[in-house]
């Protein structure tokens, strides 16, 4: 196979930005895209020179010009369309997280795992070249065993409240990808979180049964320790930090800005606040796992981010929830499962 | 009152380093210098021009020319020299913590209260010019309510097996600094804690019944919530941050190198390692927490870190052990304690 | 017009560099790409797209479905391109510098304001990020008056012998891009020259009657005064910044790093050396000024660096080069010249 | 000599600020302070446990207890009281300039030659940790050949119109630290200077003959080339910053901040102005050099930083004073002079 061809499933505003990266990519080809409101899609899929828009994903599945596909819907609708297209043969990019239930997660990598096609979930910061670089510089040694591993992440604004109600609330919609990056940098598996979780932001949280502001002690196999602090809304931009400390030394990822201009007056030093959110902070890491998971297909590489590493981040979603719930610190329950 | 006339009980490292900065303010004179060990302080005390040397701290006490003493001897002894002093008038500078027991140190500070003289508590880091900005903005209300308080305090090496057996432990000797700094930049109480402690870096702490490395999640009053990263050996210097995350900003304080020189050749970019120990990392501030306790008695402005301060960060550190033999989280227990 | 036709001349690296990233921009079509040396470019133009190849470049702007061009050829072919291709009508995007004889370059200038046709010349580095808010900065009058403007720009290696030979010497193949952005920076035509240039790299420059390491003092019309400095070999990456200060203060550009990683070890701190090269550094400029060029053609705005820019660099540099030839300072001869 | 008993000639600022330093010293001993307006000095010198304050420095060069001489006075009576000073056996440290002349320079150190006493210039910088860094990185060949130095030297604000009058102007009186610091850090002589200087910060300047802002390029004879800028008006802080760049990389000291403290809000980020002037950027570099030249005098340790030092950046001021009038490079007249 020298050329993929692949169809997405979902035009929302994460299903475009990887359809525009896609075609500048001259090894893909985007045959269909597939939304429920595909009106406003039609257009926007002329633009960028897409030809098949349909309102029924199984059109994807059915085309056997179809490699490949891209799950940018609902997560809701995530297992069940991980099952048909793995069913159908078609190698699967799927957003985060897997589903809200790790029973449903379970299922569909069973049958990723019997169809033996591919599945990356899209935990995108994997692919950043700065936490990559926290990543291989611990992989390596160069800090010696891990004891304490630290992540910051805070968006820049709370998420209305149509979005909050389905979010599957701050574990499972945000620090999902933080629970992700610990088990990345630290190289081993959580055992035990507790949740210290606060509503300080918005009283719309509270509400809707979730909360704003949260700290994650995370214990992991290895003996390490680790911490996760989320916060919904840092005024100064998305703060999305990874620091890794260990018994010959510490590695650090510091934020990004749109330029390190720094202008000095008679008032002090300033320069811009933090890249904005993550389309701008992690334009490159988007584009990246993009061409690592046609890589996988089109070269048989390893993937970087599996199914179980879904699996893996929503077991410890689930357990922090719990934590949070019962004010109290909680096992990951771990059953065997074969690596996919 | 314009010149001070002060005794320093105990003549071990902290205490040579407080004679040596006074000696250099013209409106104190160090009249006597009390330790056990008095051969080793003679030749010492002579060079920097202290006239008297004795054995007996009570020598000092006795004295009716000095105003003020430091008290600089082990941990167990002050809560008895405290009482005393307080009774024969002497102001008082107290090395941390002021007790082991917090029974102990309320009674100290009851007879400080009754004899009416001042006591600081030798939390240097509050007179750190960095961490004080800290404070500082957060006080000003430039970074909004706080929501999150983040310390990193890690030493670059573990102290001696004997030093270990007789320091109170990681929570008494080492992370009470950090349970002070808390209250100080977060401007509010805490009510409770969960820790997460294990034993990493070397296996005498565990051997004495110790920790070396410790996650303090702290809730506070005002309902910030916050986490302190605690180990014993940073290989690559004094590792001492601060951040306070808030509604309307963030405001951190970096760690110091000797010099600020960076070299960058074929390999990458270089540049030191950090402050190597709190002699380097604090030297000013030393230094600035003897002027303000000298300020404080000539002039009767109000202490920066009084007595109650002691017994507050005592009653973290209590907690915390607590937390830390249960695994679970637990509520400080503050009794009505009047500020003195 | 909605979408732009464009045939590039010259399939080097720089040819491809902009034929790459233009065929990511949906609203440009490469129609045709000339070379000397078809072969290799056939292969290369078919992966990406490119259907046309010819060894004439003739063929481009004898095309009446070109709109425009980009001049990617050798330097001493620029400015019979230009007056051809602005006499058949087609807007240009030329590759500094213009040409190597100032003489040439008003001639082209003058062929092109007659045609009415755009030019564009590449000074790519107006299009960072980071150099375009220093110059809006300055321009906005944060800084208040420029009194003191400072360039570095030094390349990673020496470029091979061939290349020295026919690149113009350092003034116009390498200095000439800082002359421009000091133009950019400061709001302000230079007056006078001084340089100090020495060969200290490598002893062929000295062979080929070129230096490689060079100063050049600036006066501008403004009142301001800058300098530049260049080297042909900083190992340690692509070393370009740019400083302006002023009567309210000072702006600087700081370079750029392949990720901000720090690792802290018992020997230092270390992160990346800078960016490798150009290609790497300014890649995103490179997009951004094609984005300009097609922009300024679609819907007529502005151009942000015209032929005017590329003669008054050139002009710099030739009295650069007198300087340096002649040991002291040499005004710029600008003869009264309409901008384009 | 265990101990070194000293004189004070001049009670200004720099005087002052010596002396203050001098008195936190166990192994100095202040005995006497000379200015011709005493009344002031008095009541300052009995705070600080000065004992005799005389009118006439002849008192300190009288007496023979008096191993040592500190020069606090105004530039035009350094000269006579180095030989004098010398004459009568004292050890000498003498504020930068050393004259205003190099042949009264160079009498009088002819006069210490034979004397064979001690003679210090104050070029302070020279004890700066971070200079200091950039030096010994330089020396020890890290950065390989040095090619660029590059040094900026700017004030805070400008001086008194009266202070102006009798500087020597921006050469002798400013500048002047910067051409020994760029002797220092390149480890080599200037061999030709050729200065663009202009008058931007306030007409005074032009109006008493002087300029305000600089640009001197230095030539070394290790083939090396240099830059320094000089403006007398930062409002932004005392910006001083060296960097040398060499065949293997190159070294950077940077500006220092009161705090490192950095404040993200939702209009960027801010930290703190520079530190605001000399007195507070050097306050560590004059306490050490006042300590080195104790060590000198006490265990006949080699200075850092002798008469020839102070003689060379005079004729490197000469020099570049000369280019500013005639408005083209001039060569350093160096003659043999045996180094002190």
């Amino acid at each position: 196979m020298e050329k993929i061809t692949i169809g997405i499933i979902g035009a929302g505003r994460i299903g475009r930005m990887h359809a525009e990266n896609i075609i500048s990519i001259p090894s893909i080809k985007i045959k269909t895209i597939s939304d429920l409101f595909v009106e406003n899609a039609i257009k926007w899929a002329e633009q960028i020179g897409i030809q098949n828009v349909t309102t029924n994903y199984q059109d994807i599945l059915n085309d056997p010009e179809i490699d490949a596909i891209f799950i940018c819907s609902p997560t809701n609708t995530h297992g069940e369309i991980i099952k048909e297209a793995a069913r159908a043969g078609k190698h699967i990019f799927c957003e985060k997280p897997v589903s809200f239930s790790t029973e449903e997660t379970k299922d569909a990598l069973e049958v990723v795992k019997e169809a033996g096609v591919k599945l990356q979930v899209g935990f995108n910061r994997r692919f950043d070249p700065h936490f990559k670089k926290v990543h291989e510089t611990v992989k390596e040694g160069k800090i010696g065993d891990p004891h304490i591993i630290k992540i910051t992440s805070r968006d820049p604004e709370p998420p209305p409240a149509e979005y909050i109600k389905n979010s599957g609330g701050l574990f499972f919609d945000m620090a999902i990808h933080d629970y992700d990056m610990a088990r990345y940098v630290a190289g081993s598996e959580v055992e035990e979180v507790y949740v210290q979780g606060v509503n300080l932001v918005d009283p719309i949280f509270k509400e809707l049964g979730d909360i704003d502001t949260a700290m994650t002690i995370l214990k992991f196999e290895n003996g390490a320790i680790g911490i996760i602090d989320n916060s919904r809304k840092a005024v100064y931009g998305y703060d999305q930090r990874v620091e890794v400390f260990g018994s010959k030394g510490c590695v650090t990822a510091q934020n990004e800005h749109p330029t390190n201009v720094e202008i000095s007056t008679a008032d002090g030093v300033y320069k811009d606040k933090l890249k904005y959110f993550f389309l701008e902070r992690y334009k490159e890491a988007y584009m990246l796992e993009t061409h690592a998971f046609i890589d996988s297909i089109l070269n048989d590489k390893p993937l970087v981010c599996k199914g179980n590493d879904g699996l893996q981040a929503e077991l410890i979603a689930k357990a922090a929830k719990e934590s949070h719930e019962f004010g109290k610190p909680v096992k990951i329950k771990r059953e065997k499962f074969l690596k996919v």
